[in-house]
């Protein structure tokens, strides 16, 4: 077998499946030997930043790594923003990057570059080929590292000659690993101590977490609270809630005032997303005492259990289901959010990357049936509508709905390709307000100085207005424009009942 | 002043009065400062990869540095592509990247990364401003670097909180660097010898530069060719031809074969694009000498002249100008070249991302009235649409025409929404053929095993259709389609005629 069809088989023994590529030459052997090695899905994306998004969104669904396969370092390149989310997110990603042909290295090609540079900007895991025999061993430790606990993006750069050369070695198979339980009575001793708070993060912000720990504050009336920068986390309903820290520090300091005592379940102590002039960096209050409940390579859910363990179940208040507005009255966010939180399906998935429009829409979705939701991990806008792609491949039964801001939706756009081509079943919704809205609150909060003509344009994304009907149709997505609250409930509902790609531009003005 | 306001006065004083930006919180100063400082034009991308196109498109157009100005790490890394092949084009251009203020990075906000690396990636200039008074001079200073000889990205990190910290310190005035003009004595004695070929890149590629070599073929009996990795190259009916080394070994070997000295006027050793099995990387024969003549920080077009000095005038048989086509007939690449070597307007800058299509066509256009041509110089795709806007926005006089094929197109397809907001006069011809065709070109010459079911898809863009009508207007930018040579010809001169953005997409089934 060639290097590459090595590589192939030993992704398939390392249980990656799905490869997310945007191939160029230096992985045209990678590509043929598609064909040979049948149980590799490759899923083919029109820019590298939706085959890293959709890796991230891929392992937030599914808990599994999936793999990349992008064009040498530019295409890298392409890909670093998402990978920076995936990277906060914990997401175990299997990252091929082609490279030339090692005899051609020498010489100073238009393409050539310092791949390894490109890959540390979000990894300190990069590993090289070392000969077409070391493809198979390579690709085995990169998808172990990939695994991590907790999640990484493992980089594996193969020379091309090493693709297309013959090797007998094929690499081992690797085990998940498996996370381990940490010793609980410290955080057991603390639970019942006036200003002791439970902090929610990677992996335990998950629906049994929640309800373990809605048993624990029953019981023992600790406060339960969930990280900002979370890779997914469960809500609806029928759950728990355990609010999330506020966004900006004015919101985050006096939500964190009484905090004496923090478990950091997965998470670390909560800090300010940006700084800002006379403002701390950390949220909690000096004084406060961090306490490690699990590490971000341990098992936080099962710690919560144990924790819970012999507490009496609770029975949550049910909150009831909200009615989808039907009012022929201007749409505003309130009405997207009591639609969603109304027709929503049990066990949706929801790519989150509202931006300014988040808190009014998150509240309303407190209401909806039980979900997950995949907030923006990294704070790097772009993701949202790959990791929709990568959720609903990795989740076909489960409906996807990515609600999505209009100036971040423009950075990856081309994902809506991959959801026609793959018949993805996603329902996105555009906020178009035509503003980069969130930059209108922090000029204010970091300068107070107001907007003059030429500032105030750097922020204006409404000349020309973006269509998005127009760039979904031309994507292949059937698409369709909501100005009204009765309009969007009419097509949010149609969007769910349909099996494929729909997308609603919801004018927001 | 503001640390921000300083930044933008160095700007001007170092003649750098364009800034192409996607910023976000930690840049929101330099933002508000454009109002203050008014003589810096601020250029909003939809995505930070049209930001750095552009302002490589604008130095190859003006011979001058714009800057970017790009949030944080992830903002970087969407622009490190384009910024790739601007590092090939030796194009100086000044990067400032905002970063979190100071205090702000020893906790690990979701935006947190190590910029450095990310900017390492495409540049070994990399500059951190170390307080509010040091941000003028690193900014007189990145502007320096940036300049070269060479041009060079240089980039300046910002942490937010000089930014917005009072100084009173303002950069010093960057004086443009003049570029040495190199010995000629050693080239002069080997014109006359068999087997020399004088070979043109780096800014040595232009009218002038061709007219001196041009004379001194006529005169020594010298050959003279273009490098293939060039910023900007000349061309039509009325220059010196300097036929390009080809883009295949399978070409390039025959077409150096007979090269005995190898005369490099601010360039190196052709090499090959791509290494395939068996094939040597170096294009040129065993026993071919390189000789300097202009290195890549010396004035060629000056030594080309020298070289000139005294040796007669020639008339150039001038090429005759082709008949557009008419004829009610599928579209062929043929046709598309007829039309545009036909209509193009003298002084036209054409931005080639042409891919597959760009030999058919380059030949047609050496009949076309006298232009000049802006390749991919590093090979990364996704430049010709944000190359066309920086060169619009350098030359508002010249026509600006985008070949552009169509799977490239969609790395940055965002730069067509710049074209609008800005009224930029560039007509964009997307080549649609529906697929990765170079890809299918290099499948057959490093496998030569053809494509199955699964391999195939990746390499095919036709499915869903795009549709580039829709995603144009989606975006701002008037557009029509055009299947027949008759309709193509109508709808390109149309194009020209008007002032300001078109898109034809130009179907090649």
């Amino acid at each position: 077998m060639t290097g590459a069809e090595s590589l192939l088989q030993t992704l398939v023994a390392g249980g990656v499946d799905t490869c997310f590529m945007n191939p160029g030459t230096s992985e045209m052997h990678f590509v043929a030997a598609l064909d040979r090695v049948s149980r590799i899905r490759g899923v083919l994306c029109l820019f590298e930043g939706v085959c890293s998004g959709a890796a991230d969104g891929y392992a937030r669904a599914l808990g599994k790594a999936a793999a990349t396969l992008l064009h040498l370092g530019p295409g890298l390149g392409n890909a670093l923003a998402n990978f920076h989310n995936a990277r906060k997110a914990r997401s175990p990603v299997v990252s091929i990057v082609g490279e030339h042909a090692t005899a051609h290295l020498r010489v100073d090609a238009p393409l050539t570059s310092d791949i390894a540079t490109f890959a540390r900007a979000v990894s300190t895991h990069v590993r090289v080929a070392a000969s077409a025999d070391d493809v198979g061993p390579a690709a085995a430790e990169t998808i172990a590292a990939a695994w991590g606990p907790p999640g990484q993006i493992a980089h594996l750069i193969i020379p091309a000659d090493y693709s297309w050369s013959q090797t007998a070695i094929q690499g081992g198979a690797v085990i998940p690993p498996v996370r381990k339980v940490p010793a609980i009575d410290k955080a057991a001793a603390l639970l019942r101590e006036p200003g002791t708070a439970i902090l929610l993060g990677g992996t335990a912000a998950n629906h049994r977490a929640l309800r373990a720990a809605g048993r624990i504050a029953a019981a023992t009336g600790v406060r339960v609270i969930t990280a900002r920068n979370v890779g997914k986390i469960a809500s609806g309903r029928s759950s728990f809630e355990a609010p999330q820290v506020p966004y900006f520090p004015e919101g985050a300091l006096p939500f964190l005032a009484d905090v004496r005592n923090l478990l950091l379940v997965e998470a670390e102590r909560p800090v300010s997303f940006f700084a800002y002039p006379g403002k701390p960096s950390y949220m909690t209050p000096a004084g406060c005492i961090d306490h490690i409940l699990a590490r971000r390579d341990e098992d936080g859910t099962a710690a919560l259990e144990a924790l819970a363990a012999g507490l009496p179940d609770i029975r949550l208040p049910e909150r009831p289901a909200p009615a989808s507005p039907s009012e022929d009255v201007p749409l505003t966010l309130d009405h997207i959010g009591l639609t969603v939180a109304a027709l929503l399906p049990e066990g949706a998935l929801i790519a989150d990357e509202m931006v300014s429009s988040a808190g009014v829409i998150l509240n309303h979705l407190k209401s909806a049936a039980a979900h997950e939701f995949m907030p923006v991990a990294g704070g790097s806008i772009g993701q949202g509508l790959p990791v929709a792609v990568g959720a609903a491949i990795a989740c076909p039964d489960r409906k996807i709905v990515a609600l999505e801001a209009d100036g971040s939706a423009m950075y990856t756009l081309q994902a809506l390709w991959t959801m026609a081509r793959e018949r993805l079943d996603v329902t996105v919704v555009i906020l178009a307000n035509r503003r980069y809205r969130i930059l209108d609150i922090e000029m204010q909060r970091t300068c107070a100085q107001g907007f003059g003509r030429m500032s105030n344009d750097m922020i204006d994304i409404g000349r020309p207005d973006l269509d998005f009907v127009k760039l979904s149709e031309g994507l292949g997505v059937e698409a369709s424009r909501a100005t009204t609250a009765r309009a969007f409930t009419d097509q949010f509902r149609q969007a769910l009942q349909h099996r494929g790609p729909r997308l609603i531009e919801a004018a927001i003005g």
